[in-house]
């Protein structure tokens, strides 16, 4: 299968019609759609399919319970609302793509290749970003997961079971980890670095510190028309100040910070709102700088963390390894979260490479890769598991249910 | 039947488990429940019951078409987003009990009595207010009205369609308006106004001149952890700084103005929004002053008028005649729309009661009146009809349509 057929193969799943994007949400008609589709690819190449404890799907040529862990590839199918078609399928199509690439040239892998789709990596439903991966190394902890409700109150158990999948498998899967030599995660690049870099593809470095809170403003739900100003307790006001205070506070401190959702009550055009609820997302290369815009923005202001992940360097032996392969490929940091992180974070070796985005623009409608940089990501990931099956075997310590 | 009994009736209708507060919002299965409440108590009355052109309910005790026009009570009993159990309600179930008082004290009306339910006062389904009434005016024409689209995208054409109501009939409807000789409506007040009188009943004066605006700020979606922030076009800001300026420029020209819905796109923790929309409501006795500030707002701002309301004086005779019978009631104006105001637009000769709000809260689970008061309510409103059935023939100049 070439790249174009399994392209269009997604290109109709989850899209909304009416602004173009993505809407591919964990545990939805969406998303079992999807996985039905992976599914499918690995059926079709003869790989074994394995579901995880938590839902994420591993598609094996080889057996890493008989022949020691594997090289993992692959990323995420679910998106943010109104996404873009790269962020997560390319690294999944990606995956797939390099075992035909392999087989077709005739490699030998020394070692099982696995192709992974971890579930629920935006967090658009559930509010936890790489939720399927950090339910497997267990810094999402069960019982939290389970209880985290989408915008309609539905659970995550609920959501799961009403999926076909039993929420009480959920919980640090030691197994699992246990098969995961190395990962490399393909993703396209979300900001500009390879456009000023002129290059097609990059070699990960770190992962900025990054955290979501949450802003609470409490206010007296009033009719607008009669109730005086001075009567009023409206929290839209108070929003409006955090709002700009978080982009101030940002510049001084020379990170990012952003406030992209926001839920009013009782959100009508006569009412006085009785709450507003903000979140802010805020990262940076230095997590002290991050640390302390929030806590400047706390002040008078009741804000509470719903995640934190300090910086997350890449193994250095496995990324080097991979720039060899690539013949010297660039190195980025990114400023956005990804499942490599939260491998790297359990320990395991994990690398990244990054394939161009020639607009920068991510998590919109808008976001695009061109079909050369995609072939061209093809063609080095299939380089470096290559690489990582025939050579010395891959780098990085044992995470901690591997050693066992 | 009692008022307590009423009430009781009323009590579980589209009202929210988790908040307490109603939603009752025009052409759903709550507001289904409601009309089908309204037309059994016309039938337990022996009422005729008209549904007009727009959907509103009228209960006639006398024929307006054989005897001439009558003398009609009433209100609303849709809701806002989380509205409280008086806004409307009070003063349908006080003209329903009002016929109950005539009849019980042997009173013999010279001319007919209607009790009418205005369908969709308070507009939160598709943003206008008093949309019921506003179309048998023609003041909101039929085609303008037909294709008004709620937040799910469904038009008021679809959606009275659903309910069994065929939109085809909608339209100026001459018919009605000629059978209304004057209108009463009996409100809960919505601001602070018989707390300062201490008294429970007060008459109208007038409605301030209000209105509605929708501020469009437009973006460009982006990842909030990749895009630098002089890369960003980041609308949440422009919204923020809109709200606080709207406040300002309120305070600067002695009005209220309240922002007090918005609606995100894509609205996620993660994205820079593609788009915010942001509804401004702004009211003041001076209607130059409420102009003047969307004036200065809408400078470097995109602001359309959604609704614009001049202020709206009830008619003096009939107020008088309310006031007379009140034993020199005090009087008040009005911050709030009402139907009552578009019939007076129209030229149908109307008054309004008000009953004393303990608090002054309104538009919000809240919002409250003391029993005590609301029967003082009944009383008036009763009394009043008594005068205007027995006493000379209501004030006020004929309709267009009635004088056909």
């Amino acid at each position: 299968m070439t790249f174009d057929q399994l392209w269009d193969d997604l290109a109709a799943v989850g899209r909304s019609g009416s602004t173009g994007g993505y809407r591919r949400y964990a545990w939805t008609p969406a998303d079992a759609t999807l996985r039905e589709w992976f599914a499918a690819q690995a059926a079709a190449r003869g790989l074994d399919l394995v579901t995880d404890r938590a839902g994420n799907q591993w598609a094996w040529w080889g057996d890493p319970d008989a022949s020691g862990p594997g090289i993992v590839v692959g990323s995420h199918l679910d998106s943010v609302p109104d996404g873009g078609a790269f962020d997560g399928p390319l690294g999944v199509v990606s995956g797939l793509l390099a075992i035909d690439a392999l087989r077709a040239s005739g490699v030998r892998p020394a070692r099982p290749v696995g192709v992974v789709n971890f579930g629920d990596e935006e967090g658009a439903r559930f509010g936890i970003a790489c939720a399927g991966s950090r339910m497997v190394t267990g810094t999402l902890p069960r019982d939290r997961a389970l209880g985290l409700r989408d915008g309609d109150g539905t659970t995550m158990a609920e959501a799961m079971a009403a999926a076909g999948h039993d929420p009480a498998h959920v919980g640090r899967d030691a197994e699992t980890l246990r098969r995961v030599g190395c990962f490399v995660e393909l993703h396209v690049e979300q900001g500009r670095g390879l456009i000023d870099l002129g290059r097609p593809v990059a070699v990960g470095t770190a992962i900025w510190p990054h955290g979501r809170w949450r802003m609470e403003f409490a206010g007296e739900a009033n009719h607008a028309g009669t109730t005086r100003l001075e009567d009023r307790h409206d929290p839209m006001l108070d929003y409006a100040a955090a709002v700009l205070r978080a982009r101030e506070l940002a510049r001084k401190h020379g990170i990012v910070a952003t406030c992209g959702k926001v839920a009013v009550e009782p959100n009508g055009v006569n009412a006085i709102p009785s709450r507003v609820r903000g979140w802010l997302d805020a990262r940076g290369a230095d997590a002290g700088a991050v640390r302390a815009l929030v806590a400047e923005l706390s002040q008078g202001r009741e804000v509470h963390e719903e995640s934190w992940t300090p910086a997350t360097p890449f193994d250095t032996a496995l990324s080097d390894r991979c720039a060899a392969v690539l013949d010297g490929a660039p190195r980025l940091a990114s400023g956005a979260g990804h499942d490599a992180g939260v491998l790297a974070e359990a320990g395991v070796a994990t690398a990244m490479l990054f394939v161009r985005n020639p607009t920068g623009i991510s998590h919109s409608p808008a976001e695009f890769a061109e079909r050369d940089d995609c072939l061209r990501g093809v063609e080095a990931l299939t380089a470096v598991v290559t690489d990582l099956v025939t050579g010395p075997a891959a780098p990085g310590p044992a995470v901690s249910g591997y050693s066992a």
